[in-house]
């Protein structure tokens, strides 16, 4: 998918409160391009909270339709693509959020970024064979952290995401075959402090 | 080229004070793979130093053969690659180091990351179409910080860095075509404190 250029930095609200979108600038020249993917001063300044990041993770998907979701993890992200793209769908699941269940899709390529916060539930698809999903996070991954996830089933038709590959033909691990619907979630609760 | 899956989180010495190479846990699956490219306590144990990333940087490469710097920069880098490879060579550029013009020069794939102190020049290759490149900077660039590079030229012979891919045959900026020989460059003074 052609990249558009120079876009100018730039944060949108999606309708859940705390998803933010971030258009990034892309430099491009003879030998491919450059970007900023985090800011810090920019972005602050711009109205995304100050993170001190402590992981910088990478998931890379082989072919075009590989799926991942949907996991609400206790820990804030910010996600962007560093080659390829995805549709992304995130979901509301915060306990007592006024949008509790709301879905947002769009697709990121190379020239735009999500900060989801804690909470919301994150999953995307993979547009393009060899796409490489970069994200940093406030807080350390392990698997016993793992087990405070909260999750919900990509195929839910109550959620209704409009996924461009149908998932019948996608490549999704077993355990993103089998998480529950919106309905049974236990949804997540703030941080205890 | 293909990627050792697997590693044990690791980090080795250069012969360069400070320039330190990390070997990464990638974990793959029918989807592809992922990896921590930066996780702060694992690696903070390890004897990295302990960094706020203020900036996460991306450069890409469109063919094989792309070559980048050499530049020092007034901040400490962790780099990795996301996607692709390439061949990487840092020349410490220190006034006063024991090592001033050392070269270290190693291929850094998926599986490998380096961390960059301050001063240390830093050049690389890109091994395959479609190179991603990645870093996280503590410090701010801006083009006033750039005029406090410290350059040297990917040609130099006193340096002698064994490119893969001829210089001739790739593309590289106006800019890096132009940067001084090492007998002719300014070491990087310690940071004004
Ligand atoms: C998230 C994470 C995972 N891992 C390991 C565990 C597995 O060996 C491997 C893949 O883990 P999965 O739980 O299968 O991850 P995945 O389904 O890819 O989901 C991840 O990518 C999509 C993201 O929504 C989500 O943050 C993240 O859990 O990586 C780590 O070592 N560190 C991590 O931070
Ligand atoms: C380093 C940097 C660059 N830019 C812009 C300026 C140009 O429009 C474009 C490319 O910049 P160059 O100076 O040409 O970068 P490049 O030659 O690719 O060098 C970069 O990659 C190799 C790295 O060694 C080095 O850190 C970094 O300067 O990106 C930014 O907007 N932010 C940055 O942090």
């Amino acid at each position: 998918m052609p990249i558009e250029y120079e876009k100018e930095l730039k944060v949108t609200e999606t309708g859940i409160p705390g998803l933010e979108v971030i258009d990034l600038a892309v430099h491009g020249d003879a030998r491919g391009w450059f970007k900023e993917n985090w800011q810090r001063e920019k972005m602050v300044a711009l109205g995304v909270p100050d993170k001190r990041w402590v992981q910088n993770n990478l998931s890379f998907n082989e072919k075009r339709g590989a799926t991942r979701g949907v996991h609400a993890e206790p820990w804030d992200k910010l996600i962007s693509v560093a080659t390829g793209s995805v549709f992304g769908a995130w979901v509301d699941l915060r306990a007592g959020s006024a949008t509790y269940g709301r879905v947002y899709t769009c697709v990121l390529d190379p020239s735009k970024a999500i900060y989801v916060p804690r909470g919301v539930g994150n999953s995307y698809q993979a547009l393009e064979d060899g796409t490489a999903y970069a994200y940093l996070v406030d807080a350390h991954w392990s698997l016993e952290q793992k087990r405070t996830y909260t999750f919900v089933n990509l195929a839910d038709p109550d959620l209704a995401i409009g996924w461009p590959i149908p998932l019948e033909e996608c490549e999704i691990s077993e355990a993103d075959r089998n998480h529950p619907l919106l309905k049974d979630v236990k949804p997540m609760l703030p941080r205890r402090t």
